[in-house]
């Protein structure tokens, strides 16, 4: 067991130097927590070793991305040469098709796309790519669904009881926000088919895109409901809106992705994460019908895109190795581990009567510090006592030396064992006795 | 001298296949050219080896990013040591602070800086920081100047004759963009500062920050003023609005960026390319004053700003290693070879009478196909036939072993040679002989 934080590590150090180049110390908030966080060293496999030297099993895998952990010998190895022989032109490579090809195979409605360089990039892309399809403005998106920061898909994102009014509103994010981002964008809530129904018919004809995303990692991954899903999906086509699929985190559910367990044609869809094999990547894709509108053959295309490192070929390298290492197989088994670790977690929180729950689907996990049941983002939302509770046990773990995300996410990968979810649940027993 | 295009390449092959997966067989529309682009291989130092075999020198470069070339010793050997240490976490490393300082202690105008993951990024999270810090929703804009993919910074990216006004016009670049995004843009004319004066000061209050590019890349890389940096800057600090210097190309003109050159202090400085050393990057940094509504230290900034792949620490090595060694002295050389080229650009079409200028400043060039003198955006609009001037020359460099730039596009790098500016100019030559 490590003292974390103690006085006078590595990570302190770093963390003053770091405030004096970055604001708050850091260059992504999330990562961040009080006093400072752990720094990395380096991954290995499911371990990730922080510059004090201590390692730990490491669930965080940077926030899903890692889905065959840090490091995998096959990943390296195919980098390493790539990087011997150039990481980004000009001109297009090969690379670029195969994984899209893959891409392409697995979900079938994707038949053509678009790569960029991060989930936000993409997010951003198929919303401009709904409004260049339709010629609309306004996206309607779900109550604290995150979607990255593309500050038309983050209105709403951190709603809270004193602005969500009755029905959801339109919620600024950040400071500043034009009136023009937050008036084209209409919140509906989460697995309420009749209340979204309504909200999107009396938008009808001004809506470009439904944005939806199955398990949104604000709401604890919990499930959308196929009826909803469905719904969402009748009501685009019957306004003539495009469907947004979301599945920068949902693309680890199967090999098709949600939208094969959902049945959906999405007409764009958003992945990210995984598909770039630990390196910055994101992509849209979609049925040529829709896709078109990137389609320069024409003339200038309705939505032109390019990005100076979109599909560099270490990305695209690294993401066709990670996609073809993520078998059907090793799906249904970190699935499997995920629900062990959920399972147990419960019976734990039951038996300890620690108030807290754990939720998700798939690999995924969420710990939230209360039990209210969590059906949408209102009932998700967490009071600084209930994020407190979840920190408490997170800061435990870390002790421990198991690494979960300060908000209690986490994901299962490849390189996992039904050991180590056995010895994560008896640390989280552990951890529980200590608070 | 290849033959290109020639049919039954492996490039067109590889252009089959993507035409089955991407819309028009690119997902970047501008390394495209028709009948389908050359596909790289692999590159070594200055040159580009396509997947037909065929070696050329590299003036593009990946549109400026690689300024030492590729597969520099250096950064290969550094980024391979860290692919196998991990690629992405989730927490913080000491890389990103490394990369922070190094940056910081070039341009001593950025105190504190935040990183992502694309110059497109870093514009629109700049975007987002004035937004924040002034509390008002307007962005002033040069017409024509491109910024990324950002819809707010993409407004007047190709205005044209038909739409341009008699003064600049709002016009959107996309099919569907909300007129929510259209009108808070305001822009201006490059290098008028009276009109530009005029424009800002109607609009005042209203204004949360002024983009500008000392250098914009669809202006042929003409220079800004010092009048007009200037001018821009004071207006700025007159309407109480963010000065946002775009510098992801003018980084490479001096050690510490344009902003040392035209003794500008913006309040948000983006970045890209050459700071992420063939990796994807972008960087947003400024005083402390200015960059504070990032910081978390007292509650939710005004601006949260995070990423999954946001500084990973392939990106920062790879950056460090490529600023370290960027000496003044290699800059020095590298305008040089830049003025020479120019130089000697000019005289070729002026002896062989071909109707084209080539304009850039430090280490860049562009080669229009015509001959008014370039002031602003709308003297530097090319009609189809100039532009088809200018792609019959890439075309007969191409065949010669040199590429630049579809649209004329060049960049020289730390490890081109003055020898190579000359065998370029005598392609340049040849090629001119055989339009």
């Amino acid at each position: 067991m490590s003292e974390w934080p103690s006085p006078n590590t590595r990570a302190q150090e770093l963390y003053r130097r770091a405030e004096k180049v970055m604001p708050g110390g850091v260059t992504r908030i999330v990562p961040w927590q009080p006093p400072y966080p752990p720094y990395a060293e380096k991954g290995e496999g499911g371990y990730i070793i922080d510059v004090d030297g201590t390692r730990r099993l490491d669930l965080v895998n940077n926030f899903s991305s890692m889905i065959h952990g840090h490091a995998h010998p096959r990943i390296v190895q195919a980098v390493q040469e790539q990087v011997a022989m150039g990481t980004a032109f000009s001109m297009p490579t090969a690379a670029e098709i195969d994984l899209a090809e893959t891409i392409a195979q697995r979900t079938p409605n994707i038949e053509w796309l678009r790569f960029s360089n991060s989930g936000s990039e993409a997010v951003m892309c198929a919303i401009k790519a709904a409004r260049a399809l339709t010629g609309r403005p306004k996206i309607v998106k779900i109550e604290g669904a995150y979607h990255g920061s593309y500050d038309f898909a983050e209105i709403s994102l951190d709603s809270s009881p004193s602005n969500w009014g009755l029905e959801p509103q339109s919620v600024a994010y950040s400071a500043g926000v034009p009136d023009g981002v937050r008036e084209n964008v209409v919140v509906v809530p989460f697995n309420d088919p009749a209340a979204a129904a309504r909200i999107i018919r009396a938008e009808g004809e001004n809506v470009a895109g439904i944005l939806i995303d199955v398990t949104p990692s604000y709401l604890g991954y919990v499930s959308m409901t196929g009826e909803f899903a469905r719904t969402m999906q009748d009501l685009a086509r019957e306004i003539g809106a495009a469907l947004i699929l979301d599945e920068v985190i949902s693309y680890r559910m199967d090999q098709g992705g949600a939208q094969h367990l959902y049945d959906l044609k999405p007409d764009f869809t958003v992945l990210g994460k995984i598909i770039g094999g630990g390196f910055p990547i994101g992509a849209v894709g979609g049925p040529r019908s829709a896709m078109s509108v990137f389609d320069h053959r024409n003339g200038k295309p309705l939505l032109p895109w390019s990005g100076t490192f979109t599909a560099n070929p270490i990305s695209m390298v690294a993401g066709k190795v990670s996609l073809d290492l993520l078998t059907p197989e090793s799906i249904e088994r970190i699935n499997g581990l995920g629900h062990a670790f959920r399972d147990g977690l419960s019976r734990i929180f039951e038996e300890t009567g620690y108030d807290a729950q754990v939720t998700g689907v798939a690999s995924s996990f969420k710990i939230s510090g209360h039990r209210r049941p969590i059906r949408d983002y209102r009932t998700s939302y967490s009071t600084p006592a209930e994020h407190g509770r979840v920190a408490r046990l997170q800061e435990e773990l870390l002790k421990l030396g198991y690494y979960i995300a300060y908000r209690g996410h986490g994901f299962f990968t490849t390189v996992n064992t039904p050991d180590e979810v056995d010895s994560l649940l008896e640390a989280c027993r552990t951890a529980i006795s200590h608070i």
